[in-house]
């Protein structure tokens, strides 16, 4: 048996010659499916081509190489930060789009780190010898402990340019270790105007027919040169056809389809609900904030372009949850595997007990959300600087530990993405700031209470607004060249710095700690502990090839293109460029740019534009290249449809669809409204390889 | 068996000689627990009294009559609306209070209407006659021509001084018509500065302890003299005692005690989830917009204040339904019901399909509520010009017609009310108006869908922003004898009249009645019908004597000042003016007026100022004077505490309370924080009848 068929049978006969569900592990293909439902038999060579030539965006997304010299495709609105970061009240980029027309053009994004997956270990032996009779606070040291050791021995001393991350897969069922290539020095070269990449804007979010040029083209480089890859996808100029089957390679960022019903029910009633309330409180502070003047909408187009996809995408998966078909669905899979497991009285003394630990760590869970979110996780202190002094301040202290007892955030293989972010020259507005800190102080007091002794250590005597805006006239912490120096020092001069937004991170930190011990050692560690109980009596009962539940590592899916039925209509699975002039009303969202209105004649109207398929993908699948058979770029994924947003819990092929530019489009796009021969031409020499 | 006898039985059990729970109507008063309980035997003369001194603010609060010259106390946020409205930037008592030195100087408030109700009627009977056999369309159009032709009797031409509400008791067990004598020149007397009336602000909203002067003084006049009244509530300058019976008379809005598990699951998952969520976006708009300078900051106030207690509220009332003892307790108390109503044949065939024929109605529902609440009930164009234009569409076409064919809210009996917030002279701010309408159109695309039919033609190619701006540039409806005048006409000039509003309100007024007579026919009369039937089955079943479901009409609460356990600790049951000192920060919403501030040295700061008691209230309950058995006032019910949120399904007397401000602090701040002499001396003379 080995390592692949002990992953096997994790999800319980969800999976069929039939089903376009599964996001697949690169080792892991459901090759015989694959052969029997699409006569397609990747070679070990193809799959290893593919999984080079994709690539993880460390933020929070996917994409692909798609030239030797180190060209990416991506989306926009995973550049989009990028982008307003690289803008200024004089020259815009958001609205005006950007394109370097010579290599020298090309400017260097401030926050986007690239990581290419070389290499998969299997690791699960030494992770389980680890941590075996161990539990609670021993567990979750010992597990800490292993996972930054293996890391540190994967990244061999070469931080800057290898990431090593331990994986666990099947909730603990598999833990591997990602072996990545690190690109920190990555420039943007192409993207188009917002009003064209978002056309639509929130409205036609995660809606079909759709008609937006989401893409974002950036190029890796090391040395101060253009990376030479081996690996990476051509274009093909005529995408795919009704039927044909397409593959994802992306990073899908998380599913929760392996859940019990305990964190069904907390994700449902706390995690996820508390999140809609306070996004959608933020949206209407930031809606208000932006309608007050041309800068104001600038500088907050991005984070609420953020809070409103994330509130869009919650909303639904919120809806699914409180379907209560699919709840009686997962409780039913959920009892017939425990009914298995207590038959047989070696079974239950064996697993039995990890669903009631699971939920007694749910309910622990339920009184320390609010703290660990606002404390810990930085919600009630929402503001670049107070992240900066968080990261300073431990930093300082966590960089003096053995690399094995550090938090995993600050261990060697991860220094250097928090440098990157703590090092980023792009813009800090302080009057922004000031809104966004007053509004999660307030947030803070709310959810915790005034009187609570945290809240009333932080605001004193003081309210929310005197409070930010007296930490934000007083700090330096806006200029990178003040942090860098700081964390150069090592230590000294963050524990004596009078900076208030330091000082403010150093009086709070013992008790974030604190919390996040408390949520370490009597949530997460009963979690994993018992979930990986789970995964292993889910194999002991079933036993077909699955997939695990997503973790924002390296997936493939397998789709096909193909419309659905809703409410009663069938959308056709293509839209054409001419669309887009029909559904433009010359009001933003539906605002089409200058750009496509003067090249409106030069433009082929019936090119297929935006398209559906059948593919398997979720949040953290944003720009994955989307390939033919051939290993050829046919699209550019950037959403999918609203019937995708249960695809957190469950895949359903009759109307889960995914959403992906065509790859025709984005040839004519570039060669007839942006004249961007340069880019174009390198696209399309890497397709005539 | 009398009516009252009919009555019984409806809730299961609940009841007890040692329960403080129910909120009963005047002429079902639990005499026999009372005598148990507390040793109270009220005569039918003090109840009558007691019934005549209470008071509604039609607008959705309590109040009393505390003078014989027509003085009312009630809450500074029940009168904060008309507060607001009287103000100007230079103006603004809403900071600086209000006080009116000498009668003359009493200012007219332009939206407040008091109702006293002067007798009860049973026309149970009637209404029963006028449905029975009737179901779909046929049951609503009866029901709703019953209805308006008994109040139409009731009211017998005096519509100005008389107002008759048909009021159905029990989900349809009882219909009753109560008779009010109708005020609506009611003019503002005194209201301290809000950051005294609501110290602590939201933060402290539905928490205690608590150090409120939430108190509102008006008086209703008639022919231009202050309204001469034989029933007021003197003033006890003591208040009442720890263990003491506290009574109260007021108006609760609305409880969900006996709703079906299909209504509980559509309220949860639906109604209250939905409104959180626009609640808080809209709270964030607010708060950024009243952030921009001292004039926003006042018109934006009272928004902010009802979005935020009304977020509060709900956001308790959902963590209540998601409580899952809860919902088994009344899973378990509804399936007991149906099996004992299964049991019989006869029974079976009489109530068997109720429960079923609610939850279908509750599907119908899921669909419609979204329409339903953005397009018929005007969710989706929030602004006061469209609610002007829309009372001026509706009211010219359905004016026309026989009074039991209107719509209920245009009938005879109704008409004065709509009148007086069409003619209201409060001051509407175009750029405040713009802004919420905005929102709420984008709200409006966002929930129906940018495709949707009817947001096509209410946007047609605009934006939200671009037609909110025409509109308002363009209407006249700003000026209150422009709507006067429309209204007066009849109907031609409306029908004629190009201001945009009116334009508007006219071309979805056919959609938006559709909406509605779905509503009505296929779930408001299947709840009705069968809500009736599942009463009559209770009746059956049950015998105690209980009390119906609040409807915003007047019900007894009997209760005792008492404190309660949180979190293991015991939370006293009073605070003192002093301890409003010590939470002083100086910084809103704790900060203290320069007025408390100046009389502190003349203060009794041992006086107590807040308190709470077990009475059983819910929103609708702010104003309600809180009495001793002596029929003296001894409180002003201005809150709840958080506990009290799940009060709207069902009560939890070890942790249920009111919150009300002592009589005692109310004569204390009148004389010697406001010097209200003429005031202050109203109310003890009147104590010494």
């Amino acid at each position: 048996m080995n390592r692949l068929a002990l992953a096997a049978g994790l999800l319980l006969g969800a999976v069929s010659a039939h089903a376009a569900e599964g996001m697949w592990t690169p080792d892991n293909l459901p090759l015989a499916e694959l052969k029997a439902r699409y006569h397609f038999a990747p070679t070990a060579a193809w799959i290893a081509h593919a999984q080079h030539a994709a690539l993880r965006l460390a933020g929070g997304c996917s994409g692909s190489f798609v030239s030797p010299n180190g060209l990416v495709l991506t989306n926009h609105h995973c550049v989009n930060s990028c982008v307003q970061q690289l803008s200024s009240a004089e020259h815009d980029f958001i609205q005006s789009g950007f394109y370097a027309r010579e290599e020298k053009d090309e400017i260097k994004c401030p926050e986007i780190e690239l990581n290419r997956l070389d290499t998969i270990t299997d690791v699960t032996a030494r992770v389980k010898q680890a941590t075996a009779g161990k539990s609670g606070e021993d567990y979750s040291k010992a597990e800490k402990a292993v996972k930054s050791e293996i890391e540190k021995e994967c990244v061999g001393g070469d931080a800057a340019h290898t990431r090593c991350d331990v994986v666990s897969l099947y909730h603990g069922g598999v833990y591997d270790v990602y072996k990545y290539h690190r690109y920190q020095d990555v420039r943007l070269v192409f993207a188009p105007e917002l009003a064209m990449a978002f056309f639509g804007g929130d409205p036609d979010n995660f809606n079909f027919p759709r008609y937006d040029l989401d893409m974002g083209v950036l190029r890796a480089w090391e040395n101060d040169k253009p990376a030479q890859v081996k690996d990476y996808f051509p274009f093909s100029r005529n995408g795919a056809a009704e039927g044909e089957l397409t593959i994802t390679v992306g990073n899908p960022g998380g599913t929760d389809r392996q859940l019990t019903i305990a964190q069904l029910e907390t994700t449902r009633d706390v995690d996820t609900l508390h999140r809609l309330l306070l996004l959608a409180e933020e949206r209407g502070v930031l809606e208000q904030f932006r309608s007050q003047g041309a800068e104001p909408w600038r500088i907050a187009e991005s984070d609420l372009f953020f809070v409103e996809n994330s509130f869009k995408a919650l909303k639904g998966r919120l809806e699914a949850l409180q379907d209560p078909e699919v709840f009686n669905f997962k409780r039913k899979q959920e009892a017939e595997l425990r009914a298995w497991v207590d038959a047989d009285p070696a079974r239950k003394a064996k697993y039995g007990a990890a669903w009631d630990e699971i939920a007694r760590a749910q309910l622990t869970w339920r009184n320390l959300s609010v703290p660990y979110s606002f404390i810990e996780r930085g919600l009630g202190f929402g503001s670049k600087y107070f992240g900066y002094a968080r990261a300073l301040v431990r930093g300082a202290e966590e960089r003096r530990k053995p690399n094995a007892e550090r938090l995993r955030e600050f261990t060697d293989s991860a220094l250097p993405s928090v440098e990157q972010r703590l090092f980023s020259t792009a813009p800090v507005y302080p009057e922004f700031e000031k809104v966004k800190l007053a509004w999660s102080l307030t947030k803070l007091r709310e959810w915790l209470g005034a009187d609570d002794p945290f809240v009333r250590e932080v605001l004193g005597k003081e309210s929310p607004e005197a409070l930010a805006g007296r930490l934000i006239a007083g700090t330096k912490l806006g200029d990178p060249t003040v942090r860098r120096a700081l964390w150069n020092d090592g230590g000294d001069a963050v524990a004596k710095s009078d900076d208030p937004f330091i000082a403010l991170a150093r009086r709070i930190d013992g008790e974030a700690r604190a919390i996040r011990k408390r949520y370490e050692n009597e949530v997460e560690s009963v979690i994993d502990k018992n979930s990986e109980l789970i995964a292993a009596a889910r194999f002991e009962k079933y036993g077909t090839s699955v997939y695990p539940d997503a973790t924002f590592t390296q997936r493939f899916s397998f789709g096909e293109v193909k419309g659905w039925e809703e409410h009663g209509k069938w959308i056709e699975p293509f839209t054409t460029l001419g669309g887009a002039f029909a559904r433009a009303t010359g009001f933003d969202p539906f605002k089409l740019p200058q750009s496509w209105l003067d090249a409106r004649e030069r433009l082929n109207l019936a090119q297929r534009f935006n398209f559906v398929t059948t593919n398997d993908i979720i949040g953290g699948n944003s720009g994955s290249p989307m390939i033919n058979r051939d290993g050829e770029i046919v699209g550019l994924v950037f959403d999918g449809n609203i019937e995708s947003l249960g695809g957190d819990f469950w895949f359903d092929e009759r109307v889960n669809r995914t959403v992906a530019v065509h790859s025709g489009a984005i040839l004519e796009a570039l060669h007839k409204v942006y004249k961007a021969e340069r880019l174009a031409k390198e696209l399309e020499a890497a397709r005539k390889r």
